[in-house]
This record gives C-alpha cells, sequence and structure tokens, in this order.
C-alpha cells in the first residue's frame, strides 16, 4: 500500500526493456545517437507537428527550470501559483538557472491560479518602472499541486492574456498524460494549439525510470541552441544519452504513457470512492492520480499502522494519496479494509 | 572499429541487469531507497574507511561543478590544468555552479600540472589583496586529458603544497578506474590517504549506462548537507535514484569496474603498439585508456574511409583513439590492417 | 513641494563641505584612506562598541544586497515583510547577489511583519527536507515602506525568536535616523544591542549625497573579509572612497542626522496634522517622515496642479508624502492652502 | 612623491564645484535629473553623435562588468589579454555580473593583445560545440596595462575581425584620456567610428571624485533598457544621481578631462625622462600617464625612503610610477634629486 508518490513506483518493464536493447554496440554520444533522432519522429506524431525542437532530462526539477531559464532573464520574474513544484520542492532551482530571476506567486482553488487575479497582475504592470522585476513567463502547472487539470480552453485563455503581456507560457507537465486522460485532450490540444511555447513533458512520474522532455513550440524553437548550452552547463547532457531517448520511445510507442495514466486515474478514482464511500470528504475533486481526503486522526493513525504511505500532513489538513502505474486494485481493497475496520479497542 | 570515446561505447550488460533488479515494487525516492543505503557499505568496503559520504549523478559534468561548488565561494578560483576537461569540454559548468568562481590555468606536460608552476603561483598568492581572486581549490584530472597517470605520491605531494595554502583538494577521477589500473594504487590511496578531500568517480565512460560517484572524506563530510542541497537545486535528484544506485553497484560488484578499466587499458597498450609497430610516434605515453597518436594525413584518410572512429585534430597535432571496456582484439586488428595495409594509388 | 520622496532632497551643505575639505592631496584608494580609518572611531562611539566592522557605498540597494549575501548561502532565503524595499523596489538585487537566493514573504500590518505568522513560520520550518528553501535571514525593515517604527524590544523579540532558529538577524535602515527619533531608541539600542548582526545604515535619505554604512555586529564581524570581496566584485569598492567616508563623518559629526531625521519627522507630524484638520484620514500613523493620506480625488487633482509632488496611487489606496531634512514650514503651509482652498467650480 | 595610483589623487576642484552647483533643490530621482538630461547633450557633442545611450556609475570594475554583462550570456566568453583589468584586479566581478561567463586570455606585448593570435583563436572557434565557451565579446584596455596605446587604426582592425565572428567589442578606457592625448584620436575615432559597440568612459582616474559613464552605440542602443535594469539590480542606480552627472559634466565642459590627460600624459613623459636619464630602461614606451622603470633594487630602496609612493613589484619585475592631473613638477624633480644623489654609504 505504497501512495506516498508516483515516484516511489517502479519502472514500467517496457522502459527498461528498452534500454536493454538500446545497450547494443557504439553509439554517439550527447544526444547525436540514432535512439533520440528516431524519437524526433515519435514526438512529431504525437503532438501532430513539425514545429517543435526538444531535449532530454532525466529530472522535473531540471526540465522545468532549464525551460525556463530560456525564457526569463535575471532581470525578470515568474508568475505561477504559491503552491506550484517550482516554487514548493524544488529548492531554488528556477533562481539558479535564472541567474536569479525570481518566483512570483499568484492564488487560486485547487493550485489553480485565478483568472483574474493574473489578469489583474498583469494590467498592473509598469515596464518602464526599472525597480520591479516584471513577469517574463507564465508558469502553468497540469496536473496542479492539488491533482486538478486545465482544460485547453482553460490554459488558452491564459496564454492569450499572457501574450497579450508579452509572456511566454511553460507548463510543467510533469503529470501531463494524467491531465491529458482526465480532460480527453490531445497533446496538441493541452500544448502547442493552447498557446504553450515551452512544455516539461514529464515521464518519469508516469512510468519511466527518470525520463523528461522538454518541448519548444513554434518560434520558441529559436532557444533550442540556448537550451542546449544551459543543458551542457549545468550537467543535463549525459554522455550515453542512447538511454533517456530509448526511454522516451518505450514509453511513447503504442500510447503507452496514455494508458499507464489511465490507470493511475482510475485507481484514484476509485481509491477515492473508498473514501467517499467511509463517509470522508475530499479537499479537491479527483482529476488525475492524486486523492486528497480530509481524513480523522484515527483514520490516519489505522493506515500507518498498517503500513500504508501517504503524506498524512498535506498542507491544508488534507492527506494525499498518489496512484501510479503499479497500484494495483488489492491495494486499494487492502485499504480499505482498513479504513472501514471497526475501531481497536 | 569505434575509438571516438569511451562514451560511446555501451553499458556492461550487468549494469543493465542490476537495473532491472532494482526495478522490483515500490523504494523511497530522492536516495533514500535500499540500494543507496547498501552502496553505502559497499564503497566503504572499496575505501577502506567509514569517514565518507557520497551522492550519485548521472553526468561527469555535474558531478564535477558540484564537487567544486560546495569548495570554491563565488569570490574565489579553481586552480586546475589549462587542458582540464573543466575547462575545455564543460561550458562554463563551474561557473554555473559556483555563482561566478573562476578557472586559473596552470602549464605542465601531458596535462599533468607543472608542480613547480603551482607551488610558485601559491606563494605568489595574497590573500589581503581583495582585488584578485585568490584559489580555494586545486583540481587534478586523474587519468589527464593526455591518458597520463599522477601516482598517489604526485597526488600527495600537491596535496600537501595545497593544503599549506588552505586549498580543498578535488580529484576529476573520470577515468580514476584507469589510473588505478596503471599504477597500481589502491581506491584508498589514490583518493583520501593521498590527501584528496573530494573524489568524482566516473563509472560512465568505465562501463556504468551513466553514473557518476561524488565522494567527500574525512573534514570534508561536513560539506554533505550542501551537496544535497545544490544538487537537488541543480536538478541532481532524481526521485527514481535507485537506478543509479543499482548501476554503482553493480559496477563495483566483483570489481567489475577494475575488471572492465583493466581491459580498457589493456587494449590501449595494443594499440598503442599498433602505431608504433607501424612506425608512429605518440604525443604521450600510454598510461590509461587513451592513445594520442601522430599520424600522417594519409593514415588519418585511410583509417577514416574504413571507417575507423577517432578525433583526428586533438589539440597539438595528435589524433585521439579511446578504448573501452567493450573494444575487441578484432577492432584493433582491423586497424591494423588499414594501417600497414600499401598506400592506395 | 516636493513630497516625492526624500531622496528628492539635495544633500545637506555639510555634506558637501566635508567632501571638499576631504579633497585635499594624495590619499590611499579602496578604503585605506585616512578619513575612513576616523570613521571607525566614530562609528564606535555612536555605537557605543567596538565590536563591529563596516564597509561602506553609496547605494542602498547594494547596502542591503551585499549584507543579505554574507549571511544567506544561494540555497537559502531570506524573510522579509511582502512590501520590504528589498522586495519591490531593488529589481532582483537579493536574488542576484546571493547568487539566486529567495525572498520568502510574510504579511503584517504597516509593513511591520506579524510575529505570530513569522514564529509560526519558523516553527514550520523542516531542514531536512531538501527540497525547500530553508530561511537563512530575517530582514527587518526600519521605518517599514508604511513609515512605521519597530520599537527595540519588538526587534529583540524577532531577534531572539529568529536565532533560536539559527537565522541571522538584518536590518534594513534606510531611514534608520528617522526610526531612532520616534523611539527615542540610542542606536545601540535599536541594533546589536536588540540583536541586529548586520545593519544597513542608510545616510543618503537622511540628507548624505549617496552613502549607507554595512555595519556588522559582534560575531558577524568574520563576514567582513567576505563582505569586502563580494564589494568590490560588485563595483561598490570606489578607488576614492574618501568621499563616503566624508559624508558619513559629516552626517555623525554632532549628531548631524539625528538632528536631521528629527526635522523630517517634525515636518510629517505637521503634515498630517494639516490633512486630519482638512478632515482626511491616515492609513498609517505617523512615526517618522512619511505620511500616508487618504485622500479624495479632488484633492490629490488640486494638489497635483498646484505642483506638488508626491505618489497619489501608493499600493492601498493611499497617497504617499515623505518629508525630508530640507522640507520647509512654508510648503507645508502652501500644501494646507491648497487642500482647505474651496473646490474650483 | 605619491606615484602609485591616478586614483589616489584628489578631484580636480571644478568637480566639486559642480556637485556643490547642483546640490541645489530638490531634484528627480534615479537618472531622471535635469543634469543628466544636459548630459545627453554635452556627450552628443563630444562623440559627435546622437546614436548612442549611456549610463553613469561611480566605479570601473561596475562600469567594465555592467556594460560586458549587456552582451556576454552566462554560456559564452570574452577575450581579452591576460593583464586586463578585468582579469587581474575586479575580483571576477565580469563572472558575477554575467551570472558565470568567462574571461578568456590572450597574450600579447604591452598588455596588448596580440592580433595574429586573437585572429587565430577566433578561426579555430566552433560555435556548433555544445561543450566549449564560445566568445562573445572582444574586450581591449586602452590605455593597456601597461601604459600602451591602442591607435584607432588598431583598434579598428580588431574590431572588424570581430565582428566577423559576430562578437560585440567593448573598449576599457579607464585611462581613455590619456589615450585619446597620445593618439591624437578624437573621443569618435576611437570609439564608434573605429567599431566599438560599447566604452567604459572612465573619468575618476582622469580627475573626476568617482565618475564612469558606459556608452552604448548605434545598435547597441538596445541593450539600454537591460542596461540600466542590471545597473539597478547591482546597486548602481543611486537615488541623487545628480552628483554623478554633474561630475562628468564638469570634466567634459572646456575639455578639462582632455586638458587633465594632458598633464598626465606630460608628466609621465617627464618622469620617463628622469629615469632613462639617470640610466634606467624603461620596460614599455611611455604612451600615457604610466611609467614602467626598470629600476634597481637600491634605486628602489632609496625612494622608498624618501616617501616616495610607488608600485615597486609590479609584474614582469618592473616599479610603475602613475601621473595624475594633480602631479607636478617639484614632485618629479624630488624624485630625481633622490634617483641621482651619490649612493649612501
Amino acid at each position: 500500500m505504497n501512495f506516498s508518490s508516483d515516484t516511489a513506483a517502479p519502472a514500467h518493464p517496457s522502459v527498461l526493456e528498452a534500454m536493454g536493447r538500446a545497450n547494443d554496440g557504439a553509439e554517439a554520444s550527447y544526444g547525436a545517437d540514432r535512439i533520440t533522432a528516431r524519437l524526433r519522429a515519435r514526438l512529431a506524431e504525437v503532438f501532430e507537428t513539425d514545429d517543435f525542437d526538444f531535449w532530454l532530462t532525466a529530472s522535473g526539477t531540471a526540465s522545468n527550470a532549464l525551460a525556463l531559464s530560456c525564457f526569463c532573464p535575471p532581470t525578470h520574474s515568474i508568475l505561477c501559483h504559491h503552491e506550484a513544484h517550482i516554487q514548493m520542492d524544488e529548492r531554488g532551482a528556477v533562481e539558479f538557472f535564472t541567474g536569479g530571476g525570481r518566483l512570483a506567486l499568484l492564488p487560486g482553488t485547487g493550485a489553480k491560479i485565478d483568472y483574474d487575479v493574473f489578469a489583474d497582475y498583469l494590467g498592473n504592470v509598469d515596464p518602464s518602472f526599472v525597480h520591479g522585476t516584471p513577469p517574463a513567463v507564465l508558469s502553468l502547472t497540469n496536473l496542479t499541486e492539488c491533482g486538478m487539470a486545465y482544460s485547453p480552453d482553460e490554459v488558452a485563455r491564459f496564454a492569450r492574456r499572457a501574450k497579450g503581456g508579452k509572456l511566454a507560457v511553460h507548463m510543467d507537465g510533469a503529470r501531463f498524460a494524467n491531465a491529458l486522460v482526465h480532460t480527453g485532450a490531445s497533446p496538441a490540444q493541452m500544448s502547442w494549439q493552447a498557446g504553450v511555447d515551452v512544455l516539461t513533458l514529464g515521464l518519469t512520474k508516469t512510468g519511466a525510470a527518470g525520463c523528461e522532455i522538454i518541448l519548444l513550440f513554434g518560434a520558441a524553437k529559436a532557444k533550442g541552441g540556448e537550451l542546449r548550452a544551459r543543458a551542457k552547463r549545468s550537467g543535463h547532457m549525459p554522455p550515453k544519452m542512447r538511454f533517456l531517448a530509448a526511454q522516451a520511445e518505450a514509453m511513447l510507442e503504442g500510447g503507452l504513457w496514455l494508458t499507464l495514466a489511465a490507470h493511475a486515474n482510475a485507481m484514484a478514482a476509485r481509491l477515492a470512492g473508498v473514501f467517499t464511500g467511509a463517509g470522508y470528504e475530499l479537499a479537491w475533486d479527483v482529476q488525475g492520480n492524486e486523492v486528497f481526503a480530509l481524513l480523522d486522526p484515527r483514520a490516519v493513525q489505522d493506515l500507518q499502522e498498517d503500513n500504508a504511505r501517504f503524506y498524512a500532513d498535506w498542507p491544508g489538513g488534507s492527506s494525499r494519496f498518489v496512484c501510479s502505474w503499479a497500484t494495483t486494485e488489492a491495494e486499494i481493497a487492502d485499504l480499505k479494509d482498513t479504513l472501514v475496520r471497526p475501531p481497536r479497542i
């Protein structure tokens, strides 16, 4: 019963098999290999466009910070939700990679940025005020840190306003596949068609061993050279990149990433049902693979005593349970048994 | 016939097998897993000490820059050879990770720092001169960029002088195993016993898929917390770290890393014999897995036409050939055939 | 009628006279001059201690960022009020000087940090959580951005709690003299005796041409070398430093700085009386040289038409009026005339 | 007899008088004042163009680093002489302001870059080599650190080649006036007409209290906004900027800067004659206000005992003597007396 994080799950077997197949003879280093080349064609299919550039890393933190550093000069700021992963959980990576850029924090329910506050903020920016740190990028997280999904229409609304203020639009897609499954949107609809300039497409939480893709769409392609230079400079251009490319290829092959995300979402829905069936409320609507349940202390204790792993003290008072491609119905049944068992005396 | 780099080689099969075994069920993220814990014990054995801390990355550039950033404040400099990898091939990673520290370059034959120049440099440092950038670290590369090995005694001589000047001692050991095999030194003799404070132990070139270990010895352990914080901040704390730890474990198991390095060194010696046997001189004595041959243009052309991969225009006028764990006698025989074949007309 | 800022005022004549006297013959550069040496003795008197080190700059932004960069590693954060000058008006200087450190923002009335929120924040810091950016410094601004003063007791309460959490305590004293005058505290009481480790003592707003003093008290003296290195590196070690020292000396001579601040505070009190006498409310109690009046649009327009300079759109809806050493009773009388004049038709 | 540096000299009286005149009533802050506006017109005259932008600082280190940071991304490097002030004497300011950019050092006699080495270096740059740190800027120092002057033709030759390689051209003109006087070139000829994009025009060594001008010529004007943002962010936008502008205005008024530099150059020529007349050789031809004499130890000791101030251990074995606007014929006569006095017994 490990619901601590989708990063606690192993990789899907297909991923390791692909790495094994990639381990065949000599191969050019640093991304000049044949698998990386093949991956490009696959990404073009998946995103229904040739108008993109991309880079691979093994870390979501690195991907976010690299992506943002190409669009936010050190003298500017990045607008994001105050609970965004880049704010809460990346040890100031964005500040490091941007050379001292700043995150400017916005509120909103379910870790979704409140559109009106955002629009108001942009309306008050005075680019001639040299003492301030004007925004250069809007960063949306989809799924959000509360497991909520932005729809393509919502993203597009933000992106239009952002571009009116000359901001680039970044999406932190650590759980992008889960958001696609929930909304029914295609990768293209959720990214470049909605106005996203640069997407951090996470595959590690979805089922890879460690693989994230930074995608630059349309005019943002011009940042491809800078992205590679920054990747090299930050140690995110490992020599045997074939092993990253192989992971990405395996995940995209036959839509495996979406299949795995659909499973994780389904398990989360089932888990949510367990909680609500037992009379507990949820802090947030379940729109992906995360469940935030408002448990009582006894329930928390019972679960912990039965070795269920989850975050009991999530900010806001809920307990966080994350499902992954590897979550089984049996794990959920076990959790249910613990939850509904009569109190111990 | 791929002699372009030891990074072009695949991983040793044991490494991927170990990753497969590691892919078993849920596991704590970010280095709190059981394999990483087990690795610590193994490293203690290998380095004959418990007095160390360590961290894993997938990139040598990251490992060097992270290691150095814990010892060089932004206001200071790092002494290294002017051909060192950190100077030539890491896109300013050290400057980035240190927040604007500087590399101060020293000369020396075979990319080994000239001891007298080094001692003289230190002798001229005036720490009270606020306008300068005084050195805080000495970085030695072993093997050097010319494939030469420092002996433990040589390292110890540098380290003593460095410490007299309050410098920390870093070793870039991207090809550490090759240096051990050549010199016959033990890991302990070549590192902490010789005065090395922080070692970047590369395993990728030796045979891993992508795995480097930063080791902090003795008093340098105090930097362990900072190292983790900087690793997180730079995206070098991937969630599923078990896959890094599994690689390291496989490489160290039964001395595999040394066996593989011994093979690579032996192949290089054999390759050197092919060149000298054909009447070519070597730029540098072969002390590891790299051969720098002074070929004539015809020989270069012949080899290239027969699809031998190597760097024909290495700085200094030689051609660089690198052997790896995967280099075969057959490849060397093929190269020999091309080399001694009568000129084409 | 210029109430736009105390930085719009000229320098007090004594300051320029002192610069003129300093302009006499050759003098050692970079702070090794005789006037800087003399200043040290004067500061010891003013602060009633010899246990300090100091540096001079011509910019409050530089002084704050330099001071903070000696205490906040790039992996950490600085706690400050969300309206603090370092957050609102210094173009990310702190992020720049710290190498990507972060400001963590706290609420509170009148731009004074709410003690309970602060204590609660510290109570929730988990230093072992490598993903976060733990605080290393608390920065208090006195006067605050709303013109409010912390008393020595209040400062001491914050400092005690900060030190319990191993934070250094910084005070942004751009209007330190105004706070001293209002509270009746001595320089020592408001700084090191209350637990301040590093004080940015502003003299420019008080009456200098451009002169700020960074003071390191007690154990913080150990940062003196680093402070100088960072000052040099950031271009804040001008060769002819005698002109900075001369300004500081002139301001401290005979308590001129306090006399000038007392005048500015008195003018502000009188100005506040004008507003309240005319039936307007004040947004904040006047505790220094700033008045935040809640005017109606007609009053704002009338004043602007009469060429009164002030900030009409201060955040929160008030209009900000700043008095300086150069503000005259006549200016205030002029303003009063405009304000109480019957409406134009 | 103070020949230690032109920074040890006082400011010219006209400069302090101008500051006094500027100290008249309220004035807009941060460069929006009337004197700064007036200065722009004066600079247009002096440089015979309207096609420029500019900013003022009180520090040459700041001016160089700010100027360079607008043209060198953190992933790139700046070509300069290995004895350049930015390399030797600015505590890594360029690395700091660029966010970790690098200085790449070139040789050359008299601290003038060797053109052929430079051209060769550029010829070997491979912009597609992501592992290197390609140059983005060429920085020339005029006068050089050995007191030598580049002629406008020499500058133009460097600039043409630099631009062929897409490098921006920076001139560190800490002693620009001295170079103008020596070469007879006009400010325009030595800067934008020769291809200089950004000039750090030093006035402090020439006779100001502390005033340097960064000038952006032609297309480089596009960096004006970034320059201001970086100036603010680094604490180089002091509120009462009128005092910087007043200094610049006083120095340019009636060609005072050139008159003062001519005096300093003349004194240096006379001083050189003293040394050569006494049988000493000069390390470098005197082309400005600096004399590098190859003295014997006895002469050095005699001078020091007579309280002559100079650098006795200049790199390369010479003793450095710097003349300024304030150097008198009497000082030189005194030095001559000491130098030619019969040896003490």
